[in-house]
């Protein structure tokens, strides 16, 4: 089965953040995208997620590196759920990197232009719910 | 904090299943919603998905009973993306039932009559990526 084209934006937009590229990243996000930054708080619109992404940035000391393993693209007319293995590899403070596999959901909007751009990126996926009430 | 309207909508879809009630069941669906049957199978749009449900129900010999733990919503625009423990309790062929409980993905869309609705069931949430290359 060939690769479906939101798994080439994912790539990119990793290679985005893993060079500290924020202009390229926002090119991936909708006007109206949510970012889970952590459990319970949530940015909303471009100019939040930026900021969030500078934020991150900054939080693991320049170090952040993400790659995906495999992923799954469930489409319904111009929304795509996709659920993905995300790596996340860190390298603060210590001489060897930390390294966390998170399933993630992302939800995609094909737009007027016929290009998929995310919606809602929620890194944490159902790990979320080992937060409700905190 | 208030329960989120998808909160009363998916505990009564759940009672439709429960009760073999699919033609309510329908309506909490959008016309071109996707609902994953089993990895690696989907059903999309309305006749689809009706029929897969009764399918199900035979699959569970009309036991299945479904029930919703903790859930998460997170809103883009008219979007949402709904992250819930689903238990689901069915009693086949045995005296004592048997109790699962998934994370489940499902994402939502504001229509134009105000009502959300489904457009992508994912009962099985990050489950499905034990199945890639299955």
């Amino acid at each position: 089965m060939a690769p479906h084209p939101i798994n080439a934006m994912i790539a990119a937009a990793d290679d985005a953040i893993n060079r500290e590229d924020f202009d390229a990243l926002m090119s991936f996000y909708t006007d109206d995208a949510t970012l889970v930054v952590v459990p319970g708080r949530a940015a909303n619109g471009k100019e939040e997620i930026r900021k969030a992404f500078v934020a991150i940035a900054a939080h693991y000391e320049h170090t952040l590196y993400l790659t995906q393993g495999d992923m799954i693209v469930i489409e319904a007319g111009d929304t795509a759920l996709v659920i993905a293995q995300t790596n996340v590899r860190a390298n603060m403070k210590s001489a060897t990197p930390t390294l966390e596999t998170r399933n993630a959901n992302y939800v995609f909007r094909r737009e007027s232009d016929g290009e998929w751009r995310c919606m809602i990126d929620n890194s944490y996926g159902a790990a979320l719910l080992n937060h409700v009430g905190d």
